[in-house]
C-alpha cells in the first residue's frame, strides 16, 4: 500500500500529455495530493501549490509520486537528484515507469539512508495463488474493450466514483500502473507470471458483503492479439456478475496492430458473455461506455444514441455525461 | 538447447506414473536416451540399459536429464549425491522440477567446477517479444482441449511422428516442462510474464516454408478458470490455421474444479474458432483427438463413432489408432 498524501513529481513534463499518469491521481483523488513539485522548464500543471519538497513535507506529504513519462520510461539524471534528496528526507517513492526505482543504485541507497520505501508499481508484490474458481461473494463489474486503451479504467473509476455519491458500497480495483497509484494499491497484471494471471484477479478482488460492488479495471481486449489472454484472465479470475462494454468509434485499426480490424460491439459482447459465463452463469451486459473525445457533442450524442437503439442497453460517455445511467443499470440486476 | 544424448535419471521412483517425463522421452525420442540410471528401490523402468554415471559417459551421454517427479516436486538429498557426481564428470542436467536445479548451491558449485549447465525447463530463457500479429510464412497447427490434461500434448507429438512418417515437413513445439524435455527446446509458457505470452509463441514459432508445419503444443483450455488466459495466447500467438479439439470423455468435473462443468465439443469448437479467426480468418477445425485410455475399446469405438457423425470430422484416439486420419484433413485444407 502506497501511504498518501502525495506530493507529485511533475519533473520537467514537456506537456501535459506527459504528466498523464499525475492528472489521474489528481482527477480522481482530488484530495490524495498536497502539492505538486515542478523543475524549470515544466509545461504541466496540475493546479495545485507548488512547493519544494521541505514544504511538502510540512505539509505532511508521506509519499513523492511520479506524476511524468519520460521517453522510453527512463529516469533521467535531471530527476534523479530530486529524488535522492527526497529520499533522504524520508519520502517515499512510487513510480509506473518501465525503469525501475530499485535498479538505480543512487536511489536504493538513498531510500536505505533515509528508511523509506521505493514502490515500482509494475512490479508485482505478492505471491498470487492460482486461481481455484470459487464462487465469491460480493458483486463484480468488469469493463471489456473493442480495443486497448479505449477507457476501460476511466469508466470504472467514474462508477466507482458515482456508486460513492449514492452512498453505495463500491471499491475499484487497479490492474494497471496509472490505476494502483491512483488508489495506492492493485495487482499489475501485464506483469504477471502467465499461470497465476487468474488467480491474482481472485486476490484482488476477494469475499465482500452481498451488497459491495468492485469496479474492477480492464486490460487488453478480447480481439487484441498482444494482450488478450490477459483479457481472459480477467474474466475468469474476476467472475464479473456485470460486464460494461467499452469502445472508441475513431479507430481506423486495433491499437498497435495495423493488419486488425476493430470488432464490432455485437462481437465483443457475444465472446465476453460466452466466456464470463463460465465463472459465472448469471453475468449480464449492463451497458456501453464510449470514448467519444474524437468525435464533437452532436456526433457524440448521435453515435451513442445509434448504439443504444441497435444493441438495447444504455450508452453513455461517463467523461461527457457521467457513469448515473451505468449504475442505474448496475442497480436493476 | 539441451544437448542429447541422454542419460535418463529415474531416482528412486515409487512407480512408473513418477517416471513419466522420463516415458515421454522414451516414447517420442526413443533414440535420444543412451541408457537409464536407476537408484536402489526405483520401480520405473524404461527397458534401456541400466548404466552407470561412467558407463553413460562412456556412451557419449552428454546431459543427465531428470526424468522422475518426486511429491512436491523438489530435489531430495539421495539424488543429489548423484547429481552433483554427474556435474562433476561433465554431463549437464535438465529438470523440469518445481524447485530449480539452480537454487540448490551444491549443483550450481558442482556445474562450476565440472564447466556444465543446468537447465531448469521451467523459467524461459528468452527475452520474449510483445506480440506484433503479423502474419508468418508456414502452417501451423494447435491442439485445444475441453480441459486440461486431456492429451494435447500427445496429440502434437502423435501428428508430428505421422508427418515425419509420410516425408512431410513437420516441427513440434514445446509449451510444457515435459514436450521441452522431450524435444529439447521450447517455451515454458505457463512462467512466462503476461503481456509477453503472445508473443512468446510468436517467437517458438517463426516463419517457415509455405508446407512446413509446426505442431503447436496447446495448454490449459479456454474452459478452465485457472489457466485460460494460456490458452487464448496461444490461440493469438500461435495464429493457427487448423486446430484439433482434444477431449477425455469420462471426466466428471473440469481437472481442480469441482464446481465446473466440463464444455461440448460443440462449445469449444465454436469458441476456438471464433477467438481463433481474429488472428486467421482462414483457421479451420480439422478433426477430433480424444484420450479414451479409461474406456473399453468398443466403449471407445463407440464413443469415437459418435463424435464423428455428430461432429462431421475425424475423431479418433491417437494413442489407440495413430494421427493418420488427422494428417489426412490436414492435407486437404
Amino acid at each position: 500500500m502506497i501511504q498518501s498524501p502525495y506530493l507529485l513529481f511533475l519533473g520537467d513534463a514537456p506537456d501535459s500529455l506527459a504528466a498523464k499518469v499525475a492528472q489521474g491521481i489528481r482527477d480522481w483523488r482530488p484530495d490524495a495530493s498536497v502539492g505538486q513539485f515542478r523543475m524549470a522548464g515544466c509545461k504541466a500543471d496540475m493546479k495545485l501549490p507548488d512547493m519544494t519538497l521541505a514544504e511538502a513535507k510540512a505539509a505532511g506529504a508521506r509519499t513523492l509520486v511520479i506524476g511524468v513519462a519520460n521517453r522510453g520510461g527512463v529516469i533521467s539524471p535531471a530527476w534523479k537528484e530530486v529524488l535522492v534528496e527526497a529520499l533522504e528526507m524520508g519520502f517515499d517513492i512510487a513510480s509506473g515507469l518501465h525503469s525501475l526505482l530499485r535498479n538505480e543504485n543512487e536511489l536504493v541507497m538513498a531510500a536505505h539512508r533515509g528508511g523509506c520505501e521505493l514502490h515500482d508499481v509494475r512490479v508485482p508484490t505478492d505471491a498470487y495463488p492460482i486461481a481455484n474458481g470459487v464462487k465469491r461473494t460480493g458483486k463484480r463489474c468488469l469493463a471489456v474493450g473493442t480495443d486497448c486503451s479505449v477507457g476501460k479504467m476511466y469508466t470504472a473509476l467514474a462508477m466507482d466514483k458515482e456508486m460513492q455519491a449514492r452512498g453505495l458500497k463500491s471499491t475499484f480495483r487497479a490492474t494497471g500502473q496509472t490505476g494502483i497509484l491512483i488508489t495506492g494499491s492493485g495487482v499489475p497484471v501485464d506483469a504477471v507470471i502467465a499461470d497465476f494471471m487468474a488467480g491474482s484477479i481472485e486476490y484482488l478482488s476477494p469475499d465482500n458483503d452481498d451488497d459491495h460492488w468492485d469496479m474492477i479495471e480492464g486490460q487488453g481486449s478480447l480481439f487484441h492479439v498482444s494482450y488478450s489472454g490477459v483479457t481472459l484472465a480477467l474474466i475468469h479470475g474476476g467472475q464479473p456478475d456485470a460486464l460494461v462494454l467499452c469502445t472508441e468509434p475513431t479507430r481506423a485499426h486495433m491499437r498497435g496492430l495495423p493488419g486488425y480490424q476493430q470488432p464490432s460491439l455485437e462481437a465483443l459482447r457475444d465472446m465476453a458473455l460466452t466466456l464470463a459465463r463460465v465463472a459465472n452463469p448469471d453475468v449480464k451486459v449492463i451497458g456501453i461506455s464510449a470514448n467519444t473525445q474524437h468525435l464533437d457533442e452532436d456526433a457524440a450524442i448521435a453515435f451513442l444514441a445509434g448504439v443504444e437503439a441497435r444493441m438495447g442497453l444504455p450508452a453513455v460517455d461517463p467523461y461527457r455525461q457521467g457513469a448515473a445511467r451505468l449504475i442505474d443499470a448496475l442497480e436493476a440486476i
